[in-house]
């Protein structure tokens, strides 16, 4: 298994890797505020989870902290962006500068997390050339190429519907095996290639469900 | 408990109430497919889900289908539609229409799931009285009043960090109880406010994790 920072070849659930990316961003609130260690108590409280579950995730990586005293803060932080691998800056492109692309490029969270957008592509060329926060619109005819000199690891998906699986189909090909799609369709990929789905109306959905 | 669809009053874990948006999903494809009844091992497989799990999630609501045949699709549907009480129009506004909300109100998958975009807010000038996809712009100062008026009962929030906590202070205080905030910002408020939040920035991060 490619996964040399999970203890004893453990094969890591896919909701543990999802909250250790919230760990990460609560750990980097206590760092905003100069603070140094916590406890797995005091992180469940600001996760809203029980201090157990946090305990049980970190164990998954072998041993942090110190019983009695907790975690230091940036030490935990610096382990689970390495297990994330998001100890180093990760090239991304968005595929399609519709409304959603430009808000995505635009959206600061991901180069604060390590993500660079590197680059976008789009079929209108009135958008090609188009420079949004330093990266530039190229022509999806151009999308193998830009893909391997611009570095990109990550493909963000913001296209139409009926685009986006030969787009996907030529993704894959340039060898990107990392999707984010917010196309509300599904896609086929071969296997090795992950795709997580953004499905804005589940949210949205299971909100309704809390309404008075 | 304000909940009538839980059998025996059990409290609905948030992870059941999320899964059943996507079963929901799922069983609409199906019936577009005009497939008529399904298993659980059948959904569970569309779901990626053992069946046990399905079976499981769907107890909490009581006896639905039946043993060794399976679920009526259209059936299935209503059931669950009933229960995350999107059976009838749920109305929401947009408050903040930069790029990203902009593209919430053109996300043409909150129609489609009973949701209804009827109004949005900004505070530039420029962008009150546009229509967009037939939803108005108003003045984020008519705020309590419009949400009133158009019968708003879900916020959607898409505007700068730094105006989201005010707004949200208010949009409490106009009685609204669920809100959906793509604001990269904790918000607090009140015990029986719900709100989900949607951070791009974890989606990538775990996505970072399976690259090669």
């Amino acid at each position: 298994m490619d996964q040399p920072e999970a203890a004893a070849g453990k094969r890591i659930p896919k909701a543990v890797i999802k909250r250790l990316s919230l760990y990460s961003r609560v750990l980097q609130n206590l760092e905003m505020k100069t603070i140094t260690k916590v406890s797995s108590k005091e992180l469940s409280e600001h996760l809203g989870q029980n201090p157990a579950q946090v305990r049980k995730d970190l164990a998954y990586f072998g041993q942090f902290g110190i019983p009695g005293v907790g975690y230091y803060v940036a030490e935990l932080r610096a382990q689970i962006k390495r297990i994330l691998r998001t100890d180093r800056e990760v090239r991304a492109a968005v595929i399609g500068i519709g409304n959603l692309g430009q808000a995505l490029m635009s959206y600061t969270g991901f180069q604060r997390q390590g993500f660079q957008i590197a680059g976008a592509f789009d079929a209108d060329p009135a958008k090609v050339g188009m420079t949004i926060r330093g990266a530039q619109v190229y022509h999806i005819n151009e999308l193998e190429d830009r893909i391997r000199q611009l570095g990109i690891e990550i493909v963000i998906l913001a296209l139409p519907r009926e685009a986006a699986q030969t787009v996907v189909d030529r993704v894959v090909q340039s060898g990107i095996n990392a999707i984010l799609n917010f196309v509300p369709a599904r896609l086929v990929v071969p296997t090795g290639v992950k795709v997580h789905y953004v499905d804005l109306t589940i949210e949205l959905e299971s909100l309704a469900y809390y309404l008075k």
